[in-house]
């Protein structure tokens, strides 16, 4: 039997990947320091018996033998990644460190998850795995950015002067159940102040755009890229003259954020909430739209949700975790 | 009397800020693991009482009560810095970490020594502290210029979540007695094949232009910013929206590499060296220039030192450590 593991095994994606490595067959084991993961997210994991939750913080070593080591461990959203900077780089730059150190020794098969802040303020539209980004070195989102560009260094790395095998997928914004409720991001913001029959703030007109990706499209992608034998990810990544394996998951289809709130008040019939604007933010997120040619190319993977199915699926599991909040 | 800590202590800038440290009457510890550095550049500290050397590598903790800690230590020529890319980045971001923590522990300043390869291959020109540069992630180069990158991400969040009082700056090409004979920089380069009367390799026709730095002026502009109060420091930063204390160290001046060779000719008559040119290789580094209006601003610094001064100063150097070769 296949063993993995998974570092932020109880954040939003790592419960949803682990969830699938189980249905796959595999023996899971999850670590996670609990700081944005959650307990919640993996109660439905604990009753199998080829599941384990182990908390750790990934900023020290972990030593285990594995086949594929899938590293995620990293708050994600600017209200958690600011929290405390300085640990959130060390979870991306020592969490690598660890997991290729633990990887060289064990010979296990490695896949990162880097994120669409390596490309920073992008002045190429669509991004390109090529393109090289555009981030500020000293600046408060520095510390996310920088130390997940600074894990893809490490990477690449240990690839080429030590063998590891590691490959490395930059996630553009992806949602999905089992969402942080408090981190700020637009869908799960939409869908609470709906439940709630709160007013829903568009900022600015709500023309800006946006992409967003099913977490289910992502683990497949994931799943796939893993799933490959080296041999062929090396000779692909070769030809493409990158220096490292490195492919981008999002969904490219783009949404209005207005768009998006109606399709959230549509789904949520009962709501009473409004559509209300406030003045855009100075530092409001820029329109970033993944390039996905490289996977479709090399895994034959493309998203399959649409947003209404997607969307429907948060809802459900809101609504259930407001009605439980509810019923306390 | 005031105790600093010089990490590089024993390379080839380590040791002429060392020197100066002791000459302006400070208590001085350098660090060294000798990858680059060698005991050679400090023989004419080690009578001083109040020099200590320590073979110690930085990616390890160091402890000790410093009220200054100047962090230099990272291989900083491409054929050194990618001997061991992994140990590079660590020997950056480790080295920083450790700093910062030391700094925190013991109330210590710091004045960090970042790089213009933060710039990396820059779309602006000439290069001022607010361009936040053009730089490949997973590239043969990645290790020192993301290593770089990350440290000073580092530095920022210590500052901005901790209160450590950290000054950065980015050094330009900087050349002087000291500097590693085989790093393959074109000043030590073109003194050496002179000395040893061999072709003097120009790549391509010798039109691409470079500025130089002699190691004096580093090491005032140096000295002149730690010496600054912190007040001052950071109102003249907080002005300046800059997410850190951070300045251009470098000569504006720049001289054509055919400039270079002929100056470096003159000032060895008894050459029997010609200029002999080479096809340019394709990754030969672009132009790069520093801004240094934030230096002289902020310091009243400028570089002194005329190109033919200091190169007359490095040619005395490499020429008794030819003899000296020689006569073993």
């Amino acid at each position: 039997m296949k063993k993995a593991l998974v570092t932020g095994g109880a954040g939003f994606l790592g419960s949803h990947l682990s969830a699938r490595l189980l249905a796959d067959g595999y023996e899971v084991t999850a670590v996670d320091n609990l700081f944005t993961g959650t307990k919640e997210n993996i109660y439905p994991l604990l009753g199998n018996p080829r599941f384990s939750f182990v908390l750790h913080d990934v900023t020290q070593p972990f030593w285990g033998q594995f086949d594929e080591i899938y590293n995620l461990a990293c708050p994600a959203s600017p209200v958690h990644y600011q929290h405390n900077p300085v640990e959130t780089l060390k979870s991306s730059v020592l969490g690598m460190m660890n997991m290729l150190d633990l990887a060289l020794k064990t010979k296990a098969k490695v896949l990162h998850t880097s994120t669409s802040e390596v490309y920073g303020d992008p002045l190429v539209h669509p991004q390109v795995e090529s393109y090289w980004g555009n981030v500020n070195t000293i600046g408060v989102r520095s510390c996310y950015d920088e130390g997940k560009r600074c894990a893809e260094t490490l990477a690449a790395d240990y690839r080429r002067a030590h063998g590891v095998d590691v490959r490395l997928v930059r996630i553009f914004n992806t949602y999905g159940p089992n969402m942080h409720p408090e981190d700020g991001r637009v869908i799960s913001n939409f869908i609470l102040q709906a439940l709630r029959n709160e007013d829903i703030t568009i900022y600015g007109d709500g023309s800006q755009t946006r992409s967003f990706q099913y977490c289910d499209d992502l683990v497949e992608a994931m799943r796939r890229y893993m799933e490959l034998p080296r041999g062929k990810v090396d000779a692909f990544f070769a030809a493409k003259n990158l220096g490292a394996p490195v492919i981008n998951t999002g969904n490219p289809g783009e949404y209005t954020v207005r768009q998006l709130a109606e399709e959230t008040l549509k789904l949520i019939p009962e709501s009473k909430s409004k559509l209300v604007s406030r003045p855009l933010p100075a530092d409001d997120p820029r329109r970033r739209r993944p390039d996905i040619s490289l996977a479709k190319e090399l895994l034959g993977w493309e998203p399959k949700v649409p947003l209404a199915e997607g969307l429907a699926k948060t809802i459900d599991y809101f609504r259930a975790r407001e009605k439980s909040a509810a019923g306390r």
